[in-house]
């Protein structure tokens, strides 16, 4: 019988997100009817529809494909149209990073570029993840056999062998974003022991101060060298259901074979995604092409607003209780260490029983989330604000109990 | 610096499409006004218009994220929305095949999932692929560093050690449908040395003998334990631009771990997803349904006789020149003998500079296809019917010459 690959048998399964369905699940059958309704904060999920421009935009592509004359079959470069790609050039343009667009690839949404970058890298290639951090970068590496080290979110006791450096800003889940000077002594890092940085930039259009904090690693000197950028539009235009992001590989990074010899990870890429691939919907590039416009950005620009609302409503709630956070400002996520006890779970099951209220336990991102919790800004302004009377009204009880 | 995955190195660069273009530039750089108009049947990229239903599920499906209370983001499972799922079964039910939605794994197409899936069978596996084929079966197994045994399209000569087995039927590029007996032996020998076929079925929507030829490998008996098959709705419903396929994985087929323990393929195929892939555009998934329903199939099959017709020109044609060919009933390809030529490049460049039509080189498919020659269905009428009165008019010349 065929063997499998063994190193799939390494994944830890993350009961992270099951769990928490199953104890949902338990509490709505114990309380079909519970006096509060209940609020679910968890997953990072958007919930405002997509502006009309670019669904038009969708739309009218869609029209094109029922017409002999503008039919369009297969995208014959396979890394996006050139009018998809000259849009995220432009984008990045709007807040003074140059991007070629012969080095953008289109892609169907960071998660898929970000878990198959990695098998360009020799399969004995040492992966630096932060902690906590979104989980699969981790289950990626170890399905490609790659080991696995941990740091913490800042560049302090790394490691002097790298190959691999995920770092995501603004993170999730601590919505902690890196400042311009953190950033410089990762890409400085990775230079002097030779390693490439994926960086994901998903939350990047909730950045409230971008003078303090990169919109790209590309703002870094050096950075081109040795770090690719994932981006996804997920966050950005709501396109969670349309599945469509970018990834940008300079021409100037290298890998080397075992020979010693330089060979550009962009060719690798292009190598890749010719026999694995074949391009993302005509339809979804035609409405990154509108949402990355000028007036795309302006219209989802509200919808961006109306979430740093909501983060506004969560950080004020648990300044007033006492309760310490990171994120909020420059993310969707606010992250806190959990009041009255020192476990994720404890909390999750305080909250959901008490107040009627769902998380993320943050022991569910890594051993460095012990203790800690996620709540999303990815919710309504009614249930966000609903959420914080019951945090003001509950909470203080408990802790003072 | 980091070090690439060597087995990319192991990649043969396939010059057969960047080949053909280089030439057919040429061409026009020498001949800015042929006499004749260049006609192009190389490519399998389809021409005809999508079917109005089919983009108005797909438009239909845009407003609904427009609108706050039928917004859809993150699709859960990963696997596919339901309803295209069950889609794809009641597809599978009309030509009498029972499949279990639950079974059923929505792709972006057949390309992505005809490459990853090789990723859950151990580094050390024996991958057999049949001569000529469709190069990306060749590279997606080289990349991960799987060993590569070529055979013929039949099952003669196999050797004694296999765990993956590529086949495609109808074959591109030879036209070939297996008929049941051949498919068979196929599922015998699999059965016999543990293998897993992974079967892609792109094709099969021009299978005009069922009674002869299977839609299906799961109409042979036993296939559910030893068989994926991958299919794509760019042929059937001309949905190139739009990419969308799907993959069907039976809970009955295993694999081993090191230990002799089983595990189950879709067990694995899911951890693989859940962690590498975020599901497939709504729309296009609103699209898969509409196109794989009754209304949406009759629909799509003005199309397929259209190309059916063409396949029946080119046939008319080549019998008439006395020039042996296969394929053409139960697929959009022709593929035949060089006509006064053991070459196939040759033959190319005769084609393009004396008939001014552009066809692809069979050895560009494999050793097995030197001499060898591909036309495509996928042209206009008016073209195809044209291109076929200069070969009636040139070919025979050159024969007796």
């Amino acid at each position: 019988m065929a063997k499998m690959n063994e190193s799939f048998l390494e994944l830890k399964t993350n009961y992270l997100f099951a769990e928490i369905a199953n104890r949902v699940r338990a509490f709505e059958e114990a309380n079909p009817n519970p006096e509060l309704p209940l609020i679910r904060m968890g997953i990072g999920d958007v919930k405002l529809p997509i502006p009309q421009m670019i669904l038009d935009a969708g739309k009218k592509s869609l029209d094109e494909l029922g017409v002999a004359e503008a039919f369009r079959g297969y995208e014959d470069s396979g890394r996006g149209y050139l009018f998809a790609r000259e849009a995220v050039a432009s984008y990045y343009a709007s807040f003074g990073v140059e991007i070629n667009a012969d080095d953008v690839f289109i892609s169907d949404g960071a998660k898929s570029d970000t878990g198959n970058i990695g098998d360009l890298f020799s399969p004995d290639s040492v992966v630096i993840i932060t902690d906590p951090v979104y989980p699969v970068y981790d289950n990626a590496s170890i399905m490609r056999g790659h080991r696995v080290v941990r740091s913490n979110f800042v560049t302090d006791e790394l490691p002097e062998k790298a190959d691999i450096i995920y770092l995501c800003s603004p993170n999730n889940p601590t919505g902690d974003a890196y400042t311009f000077e953190q950033l410089k002594k990762w890409v400085c890092y990775a230079k002097k022991v030779g390693a490439v940085i994926i960086y994901d930039s998903a939350y990047e259009a909730f950045i409230q101060e971008p003078d303090k904090c990169p919109s790209s690693i590309f703002e870094i000197e050096g950075a081109k060298e040795c770090a690719i950028e994932i981006a996804s539009l997920s966050k950005n235009a709501g396109f969670t259901g349309i599945r469509a992001g970018y990834t940008i590989v300079h021409k100037e990074l290298m890998l080397e074979d075992a020979k010693g010899e330089k060979v550009s990870l962009a060719e690798l890429w292009k190598k890749r995604q010719a026999s694995k691939f074949n391009g993302v919907n005509y339809s979804a590039q035609r409405m990154i092409e509108s949402a990355l416009s000028f007036e795309g950005q302006q219209a989802l620009h509200e919808n961006i607003k109306y979430y740093q609302e909501n983060a506004r409503i969560i950080m004020d709630a648990l300044t007033e209780l006492g309760i310490k956070f990171t994120g909020g400002v420059n993310s969707p996520y606010v992250w806190f260490k959990c009041p009255n006890t020192g476990d994720s779970w404890e909390f999750f099951d305080f909250l959901l029983n008490k107040v009627h209220v769902v998380g993320t336990p943050g022991i569910g991102f890594g051993a460095n989330g012990a203790g800690m919790f996620r709540l999303t800004a990815f919710s309504t302004r009614e249930n966000t604000t609903e959420a914080m009377r019951r945090f003001r009204e509950k909470i203080p009880t408990v802790r003072n109990s």
